[in-house]
């Protein structure tokens, strides 16, 4: 697809061939997660609508969702100055972007020196990743 | 500073010694920019509770706003689930994050398929920037 060939040819991916992308959530505006797409996976979110990345730990493309179920449907597509980020805002299906059942991934705050756990839990992973 | 050690001991800097940051607007949760943090930074960050990052580009410490006068007080510092990715929810001084002008750096849109300008620009870079 021409257009897609457009917006990728605008992007910087890194000397590993990838980005960083940020899932917000779309209402609320709660930054939910960061991680990487390179290529194949950029390409396969804009296809999709569906956040898709690459998984650097399990080294392959990384359907958000494709386990638990909550995949992440983007509203908002939005590129940064350098070309080297993106943001997407999502409806996050489930409620919950983090692996550990947080709604957000950014669930430890520092307070007074302190990291303190103000997540919001969702789900109990256990229950949702029966494989582990 | 012995609570600094415990919070630094807990991020995961990847091989260059980085971890990513993403300053957020406080109040409206806008996305401002996405930028790196080495260790030194990082502290820099904390004592001084405003945003100090590590510039790829240039390779050195840069407080952010040293230039431009539009620092990044810090209202809340958050840690993702494996460390090595943080949100800082900031007070953006000047209205605006980005180096072009705009209040954030995240600016284009992806509209049908095109990337579109959707920035709000809050000052000139050229008389901002005089040195360039």
């Amino acid at each position: 697809m021409k257009e897609i060939d457009d917006v990728v040819n605008q992007l910087k991916f890194d000397e590993k061939g990838l980005l960083t992308a940020v899932a917000q959530d779309y209402k609320t505006g709660e930054i939910l997660m960061l991680a990487h797409m390179n290529e194949e996976s950029l390409r396969k979110t804009i296809e999709s609508g569906q956040a898709v990345y690459w998984s650097r730990s399990r080294k392959k493309i990384w359907h958000k969702g494709e386990e638990s179920g909550n995949v992440q449907n983007i509203k908002e597509f939005l590129i940064d100055c350098d070309g080297d980020a993106i943001v997407m805002k999502v409806e996050q299906v489930g409620g919950a972007a983090c692996h550990t059942g947080n709604r957000s991934c950014f669930y430890r705050k520092l307070e007074k020196g302190r990291l303190v756990d103000v997540g919001f839990k969702v789900f109990d992973p256990e229950k949702v990743y029966k494989k582990k």
